[in-house]
C-alpha cells in the first residue's frame, strides 16, 4: 500500500491528502435540507448529509490527489449512523482509486490495540469466517503506551499490506506540553521519532517505509530535524491552510527526491466555498469550488519545492 | 456523576469495575450458535452474541458493583454492527443503573477532541434538534497531545455533569518507552499525573473531581507516588487479575477513606468459567461464574484495605 500511495504521488505529482472532516456546518445548506426531508433532523439524517457532502467532494476531487483522510471523530459525533456514513465514505474513495488514511489516533495495551488494528486494517475471524470491519489502507496511531501498544498494528499491516501513520509531533499549539519535555536533553517527540524509524526500517516497500510519522505543519523546524531522523518514513503533514501552515513552511518535510511528506488540508478543501477566495462558486458549486481549492494547493506546495 | 460513582462504591463496599471486553473466544459456544443461527457468521451475528453475553453478565452481577467499562476496540473490530452492539451495551447497563465508563482512549487537536466529547459524552446538534450518539458516564482520554486536547473533553463534562479518566501510567508492560522517561528528572507520568491534578481541582464533586486518571494495577510504586500527586481524582486502575495485579498491590491507589480508586477486571470476570477455579459453573452458567468472580474480586481489595 505504500508503493500504490507513492505511486499516486508521483502520478497525480500532488504529495496531498484532503482531510474529509465533514461538520455539519460545513455541508451546504440545499444538501442538509434534502437528506432532512428524507430522514428528519435526526442522526441519520445528519449522517446523509455529510455522506453526500463527502460524495461530491471526492467526485470533483479524486482524479487530482492521491489519498484521503476521513477524521473519525467528525463521524462518531452521530454516534452508529455517523458510523456508517465513514464507512460508505471510506468504500466509496476506494473505489475511486484513492488510497483511504483513517484519522483514528487509536492506541491501546496490547491486546486491545490489536482489536482496533483487526477492525480498521485488518479482518476478523467470525466462525468459519472473516470479515473487514472498515477496512481503511492506512490509519493514524497514538504511541504513548509504548512498542506494545503499537506492534498489533505493525503485525497487521505486514499481513495485510497496509500501513500507519504514527503521532510524533502534533500540530497543535499545545503540543509541546509533553511532547517538546526534554529527556537526556532532547524533546520527547524525537524519541518517540527515532522509534518510528526503528519499526519502519524493518517494514519497508520500495522506496519507503509502511511506517510513516504525523508531523505539524505549524512545527516546520520541528520538521527539519525528523525528517533526517526518519529518513524512510513517509511523514503526514495536518495543520496546513486553516491551521497556519503555509506551502514554504513545507519544504523541509520533503527529501530531496520531492517525495517523503504528505500535506493533509481538511477544512482549506471542503469548506473552500466558504471563503472568499473561492465565493464565486457559491454553496451550489462546493465541489468545484474543492477542485479549485486543491489546484490552489498543488500549486502552492510544487512552487515552493521547486523554489528551495 | 462522580458524585453517582463514589455514592454507588460505598452503597456496594465495591471499589470494582467490571469491564465488558468480549472477544468472541469468551463467548460460551451455545451463545455463538444461538447468535449464528439467526443471522449467520456475519458480523451481525457477532455484534448479536457478544450483546447477549454482555446482557447475562450484566443481569448477573449489577446489583454487587457500582460500575463497567466497555472497551469499545472488542466492538470496533466488528464495524458499525459492533459499535450497535456496544451502544445496546452502554444504554442497558445505565438502564440497571450502572455507571458506563466508555473505554475509548480517545485524544486529538482541539477541534476534533471536541467531536469526540460531543459524541461520546454530550449532545451533537442537528438542525434544531440535539441528539446524544453514544452517551456513556465518563470515557478515558489519551494526554499524548497536551492540554488543548483534553480541555474540549472537560467543557463537555462541565455541561453533561459527567467525568474522565486520563491515561497517565498505562498497565502495560512497555508503558515505561515513553512515559517513564525522565523530565527534570522526574518521570513523564508524573507531570502528566499533575496536570490532571490541576484540571481536576478546577472540576471537583463533593469529595472527588470529575477529572480522574488511569494509572495500572501493574505498578503500583509508582500508583503510590501519583495517589499523592492527584489527591482528588478518582484512580482507574486496570491490570487486576488477568494481567497479574492483585489485591495487596493495590492498597496505594486508595486513600485513607478507603475511596480514591476503583479497579477494573475484565476477562477474569467475564471468561471466569473458563478458569479452573469457576469451572464448577460450566459454560451454561457462565454468568453465575462471573458473579462468583464479582463477589471473590471484591472480597480481595476488602481484605487487603482491611489489613493495610
Amino acid at each position: 500500500m505504500i508503493n500504490k500511495l507513492i505511486g499516486k504521488i508521483q502520478k497525480t505529482g500532488a504529495p496531498i491528502v484532503v482531510g474529509l472532516d465533514p461538520m455539519l456546518s460545513y455541508v451546504p445548506e440545499h444538501v442538509q435540507r434534502e437528506a432532512f426531508n428524507e430522514y428528519g433532523e435526526t442522526l441519520r439524517g445528519a449522517a446523509e448529509a455529510i455522506w453526500k457532502f463527502n460524495k461530491e467532494i471526492v467526485d470533483r476531487t479524486y482524479d487530482l490527489i492521491p489519498a484521503v483522510k476521513p477524521q473519525i471523530a467528525m463521524y462518531e459525533q452521530f454516534g452508529v449512523e455517523g458510523l456508517e456514513a465513514y464507512k460508505k465514505t471510506v468504500d466509496y474513495c476506494k473505489s475511486k482509486g484513492l488510497v483511504v488514511i483513517g484519522d483514528i489516533k487509536r492506541g491501546d495495551i496490547g491486546s486491545t490495540s490489536a482489536a482496533y488494528a483487526v477492525g480498521h486494517l485488518g479482518k476478523v475471524q467470525i466462525g468459519s469466517r472473516t470479515y473487514s470491519g472498515f477496512d481503511e489502507d492506512f490509519a493514524t496511531v497514538n504511541p504513548y503506551l509504548g512498542s506494545d501498544g503499537v506492534k498489533p498494528f505493525i503485525e497487521v499491516c505486514k499481513e495485510e499490506n497496509k500501513g500507519l501513520f504514527i503521532l510524533v509531533k502534533t500540530s497543535n499549539p499545545s503540543s509541546g506540553e509533553f511532547q517538546d519535555r526534554l529527556v537526556d536533553e532532547r524533546p520527547l517527540y524525537e524519541l518517540v521519532g527515532e522509534k518510528v524509524a526503528e519499526w519502519g526500517a524493518e517494514h519497508c516497500g520500495d522506496t519507503y517505509s509502511y511506517i510513516g510519522a504525523v508531523v505539524g505543519a505549524t512545527y516546520p523546524e520541528q520538521g527539519k530535524v525528523l525528517r533526517k531522523i526518519m529518513p524512510k518514513s513517509l511523514i503526514l503533514v495536518p495543520g496546513y491552510g486553516a491551521q497556519g501552515g503555509k506551502g514554504k513552511d513545507l519544504v523541509h518535510f520533503f527529501n530531496e527526491d520531492g517525495l517523503g511528506a504528505i500535506v493533509n488540508s481538511s477544512r482549506g478543501i471542503i469548506a473552500a466555498y466558504k471563503q472568499e477566495a473561492y465565493a464565486r462558486f457559491g454553496a451550489e458549486n462546493f465541489g468545484e469550488a474543492s477542485r479549485a481549492a486543491v489546484e490552489d494547493m498543488i500549486a502552492d506546495i510544487r512552487g515552493a519545492l521547486e523554489t528551495r
